[in-house]
């Protein structure tokens, strides 16, 4: 067995069980052991980016690692934004990085770069393998750092010749500690805080947003009179008609503050305290209001479910009903608009979906409508690296093959990493791709606005336009293998929709909204 | 006048006049001032590996840094495997990389990430502005070290703030030192080594491939019988009829090693010393062979024509006669391969035109049969990194707007960073596109069999076969905005050529291969 063999069985002993792979020479070995190990499916994406995403994807939906095969420092590269996504998810994910063979590493050939640097602000772990007998005990290590907790992303580098040499075998899987539910000490401080009456919001973040902790904290809410919210940057969370619907702060952190101000008490259920996304002129970092008590009662990579729970049985609070919610109906008419889009997807959208959500400014009304909606996951942007919808989307279809996989998918971002419309159709993936096509990148037009810009000249116009020459995504899609259609009215886009829902593998709608 | 409008006059007073950019909110002060400083030009790029590819392009025409202005850590991110390519080209780039303000850096939002980390492996100069006050002198010195010498990427991190502050003005250009010639005693050993008659090869780089530097070393083989190569990775060389050919060392490091084999001295004019491109099992990294002299003349940054011609005069050498050759002759009939694209692509390519050569396994004859072409400029991959050719060829375009851009593709390559094809069609470039689509990572193949793997599984051929399902190519141009073609036979072939060369603007030919 060599070292690429021993690496791969590691990783099943571990329960991994997908290679997303762009790889090259110096992967070859690992390439080979892909047919030699049992249970190892191996999915090419065309670009690197295609990749982390699709791990971070899978990786949210199972919970396990997936790996990634990258050719050296410039195919790591590549990888890294969807990379900066997965590890502000707190995303599970191991990265095989090939190297140069140890002894080739001196003579600096062409594609030689520092790849433990590279890696590094991405990654929670990184290691180079120093000979192949240590290869299977990295691995092992990696995917112990990468399952945490909290999850994160582990990157090993191993050189071409610590693949092809000889190895003594596989290594045992690490058991992975616990995940911390509520110190007592946090737990009674939330407790408290909650029970003096004075206004409290509980923020929700990570394990928060599943059912059971959806449904802990609205018991919470309806024992105490708390508000509920989340941020818009999760990782993953449940929703629709019968789950509890959290509040949604605001990207633009006046209006976050504005919610936030009322409020003396906030307690932190798997969520990091508010701070602005941007700094902008004159403004905040932090968006905890004076006077406001935080309660951290469980961190980002804690099992908040778990604490919501105790919190829940410390006030003594019973389940809370949740309010019956009025299944959405689908628009008609000519007008489309991110509104009638929103009601369209929130109606249409079958039980069980898995909604990947990178629209940008078009989402907002489906963010709306979604509660009404059946039952569904949905994935947002967590680290606002753009280009994270579709490999995300193709990664929670490899993950779940039997649920239906929507990306909601602004145009600007679904043009960093179009590339993965390709894996889909490879791997005929039960993904419907919805292309908010505004043929801007509308957000910098608000940005500029609030940057003082009123009336911005040519170059910055056009540094924000997508609209000369317009992009025809129908025909991206076609050229990438998956089938496609416009919709440039409401009724054409129910039409599409229904049927891109109802057909077996990918498809893409490009809506063209105002 | 703010610190983003003083940065970018700082960059016009120093001859800068282009911007490739991919801006976010970070940037919005930097997006303003490209309306009010007369003369920089900015171009929107879809996807930040083309801004810096095409930057990339446009110094190796013109010498001048263009600017890339870039989002944060996961916008460089981005940019890096094509800062890869510029690093190891010695181009003459500055990326402007926005970031939060600094008062905001400590809340670590969502797309805070370490910047300098990321820019050093791919960077010579590396600088993170603390204040408007400082931007301009900070913005002169990372010009300054971009243009060297050496020709160096330099990467300028600006938080938000230092570009919104209040700024005193912009800086004086740097006077950039002169490149070194050769040494005297350089000089003097190369002279003894080529005069004493024993088998000598003189490994052309940098300004040794322009044409002066090409004549002085025809001159000085003629003379002394010593052999002209150079590697398959160079930046830019000037090629075809009237001008000396170096012949091309192997990508095969055992071929290379061959063919260097009976050679006793080597002189490195512009050139570093031969490297295997990868390690292989029993194989070797130097491909110097065993008692060759090595005389290094010019290193890759210093003006290696100069030491040629220096050289030349120190062997009394007068300039060479260069052999006549055979103008090409375009190919008919059916059969369409590799060889009939090379020649096509020889016998019609205008004079003056620059070609961006990232063909991979298909280019072989091209490069063969170039020699014979009309007189041109042709630049290749010189990091390995893929993904180079098509943002190359659209700032070789930028740069010379009065020539022919050809960018002879390989398909694999090619799919890294297509949304060029757009760039090139909003600013109208005259770049012809052909893509080599022969449908695999067909390099792959080859090194499967080199890496022992004689009858590679399922997974490995498809992790190198692109053909399922095949990729339309004229469909992803259309998308883009670029007209497009296919070619099955080398009569369709050398047709689309022909009108494409003819015609104003961007078009893309897929040329399908066996």
């Amino acid at each position: 067995m060599n070292g690429a063999e021993a690496l791969l069985r590691t990783a099943r002993a571990a329960g991994l069980d997908l290679c997303l792979a762009n790889p090259g020479t110096t992967e070859m070995p690992l390439v080979a052991a892909l047919d030699a190990v049992p249970g190892m499916r191996a999915v090419l994406g065309l670009f690197e980016g295609v990749c982390t995403g699709a791990a971070d994807g899978y990786g949210r939906m199972t919970g396990r690692p997936a790996l990634t095969l990258l050719h050296l420092g410039p195919g790591l590269a590549n990888g890294l934004a969807n990379l900066h996504n997965a590890r502000r998810a707190g995303t599970p994910l191991v990265n095989l990085v090939g190297d140069h063979a140890t002894w080739h590493r001196a003579a600096d050939a062409p594609l030689a770069s520092e790849i433990e640097a590279l890696a590094r602000p991405m990654s929670g772990f990184v290691r180079t393998t120093a000979r192949a007998a240590a290869l299977a005990e990295d691995a092992a290590d990696a995917i112990a750092a990468a399952l945490g907790p909290p999850g994160a992303v582990a990157t090993l580098v191993v050189p071409a010749d610590c693949q092809w040499d000889p190895a003594p075998g596989p290594a045992a899987p690490r058991r992975p500690p616990a995940r911390a539910g509520a110190a007592p000490a946090a737990l009674e401080a939330a407790r408290a805080a909650l029970a003096s009456g004075e206004p409290a919001l509980v923020l929700l973040g990570g394990a928060a947003l599943s059912e059971p902790g959806l449904r802990s904290a609205a018991a919470v809410a309806a024992r105490t009179g708390a508000r509920l919210a989340c941020d818009g940057f999760f990782a993953r969370m449940e929703r629709g008609r019968g789950l509890p619907a959290p509040e949604r702060l605001s990207y633009f952190p006046e209006q976050a503050a504005a919610y936030l101000g009322g409020f003396r008490h906030l307690v932190l259920a798997g969520a990091r305290a508010p701070v602005a996304f941007f700094g902008y002129p004159g403004g905040a970092s932090d968006l905890v209001p004076p006077g406001c008590a935080v309660h951290a009662l469980a961190a980002p990579g804690d099992d908040a479910a778990a604490a919501l729970a105790a919190l829940a049985e410390a006030l003594e609070a019973p389940p809370a009903l949740v309010p019956a919610r009025k299944r959405p109906v689908p628009p008609g008419g000519a007008a489309l608009d991110a509104a009638a889009l929103g009601e369209a997807l929130a109606a249409l959208q079958p039980e069980g979906a898995i909604v990947v959500d990178e629209s940008a400014t078009s989402g907002l009304p489906y963010a709306l409508a979604a509660p009404a909606a059946a039952p569904h996951t949905v994935l947002a942007l967590t680290g606002g690296a753009i280009g994270q919808g579709l490999p995300c989307a193709v990664g929670a279809a490899l993950a779940c093959p039997d649920r239906r996989v929507v990306a909601l998918q602004a145009d600007g971002s679904g043009l960093y990493t179009a590339q993965a419309l390709w894996t889909a159709a490879r791997e005929e993936l039960d993904v419907t791709v919805v292309v908010c096509a505004n043929r801007a990148y509308r957000i910098l037009r608000f940005e500029m606005g609030r940057a003082g810009l009123v009336e911005p000249g040519p170059q910055a116009l056009a540094l924000t336009d997508l609209g000369d020459p317009v992009i025809d995504w129908c025909a991206l899609a076609r050229g990438f293998g998956v089938p496609a259609v416009r919709a440039e009215t409401a009724d054409l886009l129910v039409d599409a929709l229904a049927r891109a829902l109802a057909t077996p593998g990918p498809s893409l709608i490009e809506a063209v909204l105002p």
